[in-house]
């Protein structure tokens, strides 16, 4: 039986996309205008997908409740009104959207009310990055 | 080859979420606000996803006005401004998404016109449930 | 200077659309399907619109977090998961969307932080009811 | 490890549903309105998935600027504001979702820089084809 | 009192701008890749919004099955899977969503069951027009 | 008449809420999570509104391309992918929404193929701001 459950978060945060590794120039050849000197933002949704088998007494596949909190605690704190490149978690990796939905995923490995299937961040309407281990 | 065809519908339903097997406080507990004793209401979408080969000829893996009689005759007529709760298809499990979802999967396996491969409902724009046998 | 800062709250509901001016079968041919016996829902979106100058200092119109606690206070702790029949809001009017528009822009009225200007309530993507007093 | 990008582009054209294997009564039945004879059109969105790691260096699993242009060269020019009856693509197949979602994803499949996962059409709200291969 | 009443319909259409009073390389500079020679097409959302007191009785501003049922036989049968260049509306004026939108003003001045207030039409996500007489 | 057109753009950026006028404290109560030290981001979404006569030869109100490259030259290399804090127009004013939809609009005035009738500035899908002069 494939049973996924689907729940979307949206937070608003700030990045610029830049490496040590490279030199400035080849830096704007990589990331663009993502590389403009004083960032710039984006409305992201992040989408966490569980997978499990229906409850037969309540109908439902994991307590929403509990993944709010839990997503609340430990993605929107994190993540909201944020400027990604001051945080602990992009210390030692660009704030992509790859890396941010990966990042996403790791914390929601340690959520204990459901098996985590996977991650997807939406970074515009054209632009989506999906993750799942 | 693995070729998707997707079709959506939708309809307004209300439910209320309880469980005769939990006391009043376990309920209210489990369900939250869903739990509110008078039901509430959502505009579902419903997103069936059927598999198949492109027929050479017609350049189509499925007949759409056949699925969308089928689906206007069995989902629409069923489901569409009813109260869920009131329903024979729920009358002995809680009108959860997961459980319309599957509800409305099986009624899909009977298509004669397709391979049916996965449902999809929509509660609210943050909220899916995904189901595929 | 014509300044408008829009700002939008979800709920889900039921209602039933029928009035007991007219007989059953009145009823089943003015509303439709919406007659149900028991009910059906939605998921609304209100828009509160206010107008005003831009504070000099401030950059705003009104001040968010005033109109959010207003708002979930009297519209979304009155309306969410709620069925609309059985409000007070509702004990002589039929809760189409235009009474709830007309019922929501009467409740932002005693909101102090800006002037009103109008409330918009979507009731489906193709159904929406406007009101401006 | 799975990892996916998508990215997702848009353009309007214009088709007739129609093959010359069947006679006029049979084109009207398999295809309906879609065979009215001047055509019609849509506005149609492309998404194309791509898989791979994430780059170390650059946090990123293709280079953006590449498949925009590859995209744009390759797509855009050849689908957008076209009448796909005339193209060469349908010379001999006709212009249905599941045909141009093929080609489409055909096309994608000489970009060089990144393994292409599948190919996704939505040629109206409700109405999507999804090709892998 | 203003109170507004707004509905959405969908159709799906293909048209070429292009005008007779210019020569043919004044027409691609004034419609650019609209005059490609072939066609193009698009998903059309009008939405019409009446205006008018809610009915004391009945909770509403207008029939709505009697409005469906004005735009199913005038706007869907007339313009839905057509193209707009071949139609009588266009034989004297371009098909721009400018001059469809004021076709479907036109249309919709002689529905009786309410005061007409204005007409939006939607080409494409980014391009809307809005005519009110 | 009344004929309008509303073309959009869209620009991601980011942003810190604050003002020198106020005190930290009193920063925070006002701006909330927004006076967030390190800044944070949005997808901007524009929409500009001119209103004029369709001209009887073109069937158009404005020249799109004409109002495209006004747009991409004045608003979209001025404010997409930048911290709106470091730019001219900010630098006596604090960049909400607000401000930064009078500073569109102030912008659009100078556009000089059709008359300017308002700007509407959508910051997230719950939150926008218009301006009318």
């Amino acid at each position: 039986m494939k049973a996924y459950l689907g729940r979307r978060y949206h937070f608003a945060a700030s990045h610029r996309l830049h490496t040590d590794v490279y030199d400035e120039a080849r830096n704007r050849d990589v990331y663009g205008k993502c590389n403009n000197p004083h960032g710039h933002g984006h409305n992201y949704t992040v989408e966490v997908v569980v997978a499990g088998e229906v409850d037969a007494k309540t109908g439902m596949v994991c307590d929403l409740a509990e993944l709010d909190a839990f997503a609340g605690k430990n993605i929107l704190q994190t993540f909201d009104h944020m400027n990604l490149n001051t945080l602990e978690n992009f210390e030692h990796r660009v704030p992509t959207t790859e890396n941010l939905c990966i990042e996403v995923y790791n914390i929601f490995k340690s959520f204990r009310g459901a098996r985590l299937d996977r991650v997807r961040v939406e970074e515009t309407n054209n632009n989506s990055f999906e993750y799942a281990g």
